[in-house]
């Protein structure tokens, strides 16, 4: 059992306390209020310089891109992806992916990320690196029909889900058909039988450019969304990446049929894909939620940069700087996250939820005044101001130190395996 | 004098080095090579764990704004101004505006700043706090003739500024009359006149919000910046602030009299201003720099995360991710800045440069692998990275403390004069 006491916090959306005792016992917050239970706590943090707050979700990322952070900048996606990153994809290794994924991993939990979504190649590889540092994750299974294979793939990747899946209580696995312009129709129908078939969510870009989607509507006469949508495949069991070049009838279809958006909007901008029409998603009431996609296109894992510039850039394209506010960003980037990765109990500082906890100095000195702590978390704090975070009861980072791995070892192992790949 | 030894360097937007010597006299870069001159060095810092850059110049803000950070989440310019920010203004102190700027300035430092523009009610106290903690800065003297104040304003603006110019070395006074909205035509006429007797530079907003231009339009029959160019106002000595809402014209304009754009894209989001056009300013080779405005509009004092923006936005709004490279972001972000504030040998690393240099840990998890060091700064680094900071050969902060004023005392005094303001 640990106790933090006397903690600043903002429980949910809506609820900030000055102070506050919170009380996780083993994987679980089990009380939060005035007077905590007496008993024998493994752990007492004095909270007393701190505020509390959930852990932040990161609804796509494909983790082990480490590997290309600053690799092919000023490029076009299509370039991007045909030169550079597709080329050096080839040579991955597990080893690979796992120290990249280990890398990747760290710098999430330091900037406040304790739930992340991941697809890329060596699933095995990245729950392996995720769950030996502690976090919560939802991996994709992800695959394509071209232009490197074909339909009958869907085979090994229900044999490869059932050798992931239950490894670990905080890791789900879900299917990742890679997008419809490297799946195909037929491999979209198999993936949501097998989907139905395993219970799992699917997590999938969508309308990232806007050729894509030009090119799929000269070929198919519909939108991927609309084709989509006709075969009974979106519902809020699928996580859409990206959305950007989205319709009207598009927009509907998102939202009656409940499908989680994950906003990239880092990625976008930098690769010239251009800037979703975040303000009318808001306006239809979409469920939205925030990514950081691999940081080849970003550059960096900080999901809480994500979320500042969806919310900046909702108003900024709305010219209506009303739109989307503090609090509902707050909960974009924690509980809503956590739903649509398909974790329940996650988001929110509440007895009965799972203790994903974040710490942070209230005595930064960017977070001074704290007239607004939520939007002091969503506008003015630093990434790396996170202190100590805490995922399903485990303490992974105190004094923004990791605990759970060695962090100079994965360093350094990242660094000779980088080096021998490009040897 | 200070030797650097053995540290990677981005000497300037095209030069980075793998490991380089570089040594300081005085308030200068005096060498920067293999092999240092023997000499009695007062400090000699081992680089080999550092990268080293110059520092970033930001050239607009408000410092003593962060009084305001997180207040009126949510509102558009206009209610924002006139139902939290002025009145709270009406109450301002010498005190207060002191400790707001200590406060401003330590959050500049620790996030990497060496240079800040700054313009805002009692100058004089900004200048103190910004020459006791060593920060390099053009200072505004601001004014308005509307709604407060008439044209005779400016025989104190003039009164002021000797007060305070050359009181510091590091420190240039510079006129600032607010925005075309509040200082009539006859009152920039006569800042002209007075810029040119003094030798001083102007900072001023220009076309932040439609309605300003448009108000102005219909007033006048000239934008403000036709207007302004009318009466030969806007030449290198101008620093604009935003720029969000200009014609194709204004654009010729500004280009052909060597203005300085400031560009601002937090608070223009933030605040449901708009999108400059910031591609068009790019292929019109308009002279960018950047600011990140005060913390009531942004909500930090990041620069970098403003450069990021400007980056991001100029290829994504434009669809063209070749746009705006990393290395014309970092000369935005460093020597442009400079020249715009009036700093001639400030901004690149280099023999007879002032010295203002900030070195970050190369082994930060972010900044793995390092393919291209001035990618890994532009998009990767997170703000507060920055490890030690030198400004005109003063080491101002070393591992993350700053040493030439107490944070906790600033910290306290800022606290409990906030206090008494809303007692």
């Amino acid at each position: 059992m640990i106790l933090i006491k006397n903690v600043s916090a903002i429980l949910d959306k809506e609820t900030y306390r000055d102070s506050v005792n919170i009380v996780i016992k083993d994987s679980t917050i089990d009380f939060v209020g005035d007077n905590p239970p007496e008993s024998e706590y493994s752990h007492i943090i004095d909270g007393s310089s701190y505020i509390a707050l959930s852990g932040f979700v990161n609804t796509h990322s494909h983790l082990a891109m480490t590997l290309m952070r600053g690799l092919g900048e000023d490029l076009p996606l299509k370039d991007w992806l045909n030169k550079v990153i597709f080329p050096l994809e080839s040579k991955l290794t597990y080893d690979f992916v796992y120290f990249a994924s280990l890398l990747a991993a760290i710098e999430s939990i330091k900037t406040g990320t304790t739930t992340t979504a991941d697809f890329y190649f060596y699933p095995n590889a990245t729950l392996k690196a995720l769950s030996e540092i502690g976090m919560r994750a939802n991996i994709g299974i992800a695959y394509a029909s071209k232009p490197f294979m074909d339909n009958a793939i869907i085979k090994n990747v229900e044999t490869r889900f059932k050798e992931l899946v239950d490894k670990d209580s905080k890791i789900l696995i879900s299917l990742a058909p890679h997008a419809p312009y490297t799946v195909s129709q037929e491999l979209f129908k198999l993936t949501l039988s097998l989907s139905k078939k395993l219970n799992a969510k699917i997590q999938v870009h969508l309308h990232e450019t806007e050729q894509e989607v030009l090119d799929y509507l000269k070929t198919y006469t519909q939108t991927p969304i609309e084709f989509l949508a006709s075969i009974g495949f979106l519902d809020e069991n699928v996580i859409a990446a990206h959305c950007v070049w989205v319709s009207e009838k598009d927009i509907k279809i998102l939202k009656k049929r409940n499908v989680w958006v994950s906003l990239n909007p880092e990625s976008n901008l930098k690769l010239g894909s251009g800037i979703a029409p975040i303000n009318k998603f808001v306006e239809a009431g979409l469920r939205l939620t925030v990514g950081t996609d691999g940081v080849a296109s970003n550059n960096n894992l900080s999901v809480l940069e994500s979320v500042r510039l969806v919310s900046m850039l909702a108003k900024g394209i709305s010219r209506n700087p009303r739109l989307l506010t503090t609090n509902e960003a707050f909960e974009i980037l924690t509980y809503n996250g956590a739903q649509a990765l398909g974790f329940e109990n996650v988001g929110k500082i509440k007895k009965g939820f799972k203790a994903d906890i974040i710490l942070i100095d209230k005595n930064t000195v960017n977070l001074i005044p704290n007239y607004s702590p939520i939007s002091n978390v969503i506008y003015s704090m630093y990434p790396t101001d996170v202190d100590t975070v805490i995922i399903g009861g485990e303490i992974v980072m105190q004094n923004k130190r990791i605990l759970t791995v060695d962090e100079e070892i994965v360093k350094d192992e990242f660094k000779k395996i980088l080096k021998s790949f490009f040897d």
